[in-house]
């Protein structure tokens, strides 16, 4: 393993004092616990948490700030944050309208940012949240029930972020919320596995001509390995199984995401991205919206997600336009 | 090779389009050329223009828009960009008050924008140039008279582009680039190399558990070898080199870059900047500005760079915090 870190246990920690060291004019750290919140006045308006294991960034962290989240919880490396780390950051962001929770669907990941709800509202703070399960590679995982929350959760982050500081209220929230990720949707393939810094090793190796397809942003396993293929040939396989799994219709409106998971570079994305745009096109899909880059990523693995969201609400799409006062947005 | 791409001798040209479909609310192709404008009103001011090898994403087009770059030159992949393309940026860029060049120290990119100079003076258009040489790994280099132009190079395009949206006149940018260029350095290193897509294998290989000071962003050799350190060992002979180059002394004020090479995750550059932080406030730096990311690359190649630039003006500070619409500052 060769990576740019000090005693591997130590990684989060220290990430998060560059983290809270680089952007000093946006986030601090929350003294003596894993949780960056943002540097805004508190207005009363309902507050956005989300977090998950470390080892994704800029995700949580980086959408922390105006606009988007009060507070990310960074949890040890590809592991959940604990049920008295979310709740310190609950009790940081609240401006007494209730706090609302983005969670990634992953069993220990909804254990405990439960727990933590439930410790909150023991101290009167009330909470809401919902579950992102966007990754529609495959049913079941090594971690999750069901489907695997990954990269569209950054569009849930802005498009809540946009209704919470409209002043929206925190069941108006949840019930745009409740909306919003039945129509996300994201798979995802990778080249290569991620090394977690305390492992020292990859946890997957692929051979040097193969890629899988549906990896998910832990290293589970994803649906189906092959021979290296064109760019073209990836996207058509992730398009058409987006398009099928939405039953999209020509000239209906979408926006896209595509995410890089680490190591792949911009370049490579832009390729894979003038592939999407001609197969969308040849749908008769309406691109109304497009994001490029690395928002949600497994580490080191090389390999990108390709997420699309169905624009139902002409709001959504000014929400995802609207400024925002974030590192990584 | 494992990359997503579809013909090794297409990734430029499809990369660009990609740029330009994601971007579309910023950039344009300039139709025919390897070229991207910005979607910005002329306004009679000075024009900032870069642009070199491809490989280096986001730079350079990433950094066109309003306050920053006018237009960029996509070469071949680590492969300076022919004066024909270059003089038709100069043309499309032009607002009747002179172009300037900003160009990395690489023969080739310094005799091909001096072409390009030459013949749009000889159809009137006015141009002047900067050479940015801030690598102080080494003297003199693979494609390199002198120092490479590196990472430091984006702090000139934001502190340019802020004095041209002012409207500062050609000479005045001349010569604040002149004075600028004197206080910025960068230097860096790698764990492994890059692999053009065309070549099919990395420029150069590393053992496993080797990484290589002052290696080039394309590769060219460093300083030396070493086994891997940590990371407070690699920002301490980093920060050494750059304080004792400056002579810097206690209680100026810095600028500070960290910069990912492509393949090596946020997490870890995170780590490096809080290592760099501690020495920084050891020698009585005061840094009073502070970036991180993947900004200028080297495909694939994992490792950073660190730059400083000494805010021997207070309007640089000004300059590099003002507000921008681009891809990627």
């Amino acid at each position: 393993m060769k990576k740019i870190i000090n005693n591997p246990v130590d990684v989060v920690n220290e990430m998060i004092e560059g983290i809270a060291f680089v952007h000093d004019d946006l986030v601090e750290r929350l003294e003596g616990y894993d949780v960056l919140v943002r540097k805004v006045a508190k207005a009363g308006k309902v507050a956005l948490i989300s977090g998950g294991g470390s080892g994704h960034e800029p995700a949580h962290a980086g959408f922390v700030g105006e606009g988007m989240l009060s507070a990310a919880i960074c949890g040890a490396v590809f592991t959940s944050p604990t049920p008295d780390q979310i709740l310190e950051a609950i009790k940081a962001a609240d401006e007494g309208a209730g706090v609302f929770m983005i969670i990634k669907n992953y069993s220990g990941d909804i254990m405990n940012f439960e727990m933590a709800q439930e410790l909150a509202e023991m101290e009167g703070i009330e909470v809401a949240s919902v579950i992102v399960d966007d990754d529609i590679a495959v049913e079941d995982s090594l971690y999750t029930q069901g489907r695997r929350g990954v990269a569209g959760t950054i569009l849930v982050h802005k498009i809540l972020g946009h209704a919470a500081r409209a002043g929206k209220s925190l069941s108006d929230i949840k019930e745009l919320a409740d909306d919003l990720v039945q129509e996300i949707k994201t798979i995802g393939l990778a080249l290569s596995g991620a090394t977690v810094p305390e492992v020292g090793k990859p946890g997957f190796v692929l051979p040097d001509d193969e890629f899988e397809y549906g990896v998910g942003i832990h290293g589970e396993p994803g649906y189906r390995k092959e021979k290296m293929q064109a760019s073209a040939t990836l996207a058509k396989e992730l398009v058409d199984k987006l398009l099928n799994n939405f039953e999209a219709q020509p000239g209906q409106s979408f926006g896209l995401l595509i995410n890089g998971l680490g190591a792949t570079p911009l370049m490579e994305q832009y390729v894979f991205a003038n592939d999407v745009a001609a197969l969308l096109a040849e749908h008769g899909i309406d691109v109304a919206y497009k994001k490029l880059g690395n928002y949600m990523t497994a580490i080191d693995m090389a390999g990108l997600s390709l997420t699309l969201i169905r624009l139902a609400d002409d709001r959504w799409l000014e929400a995802l336009n609207s400024p925002v006062k974030t590192v990584a947005w």
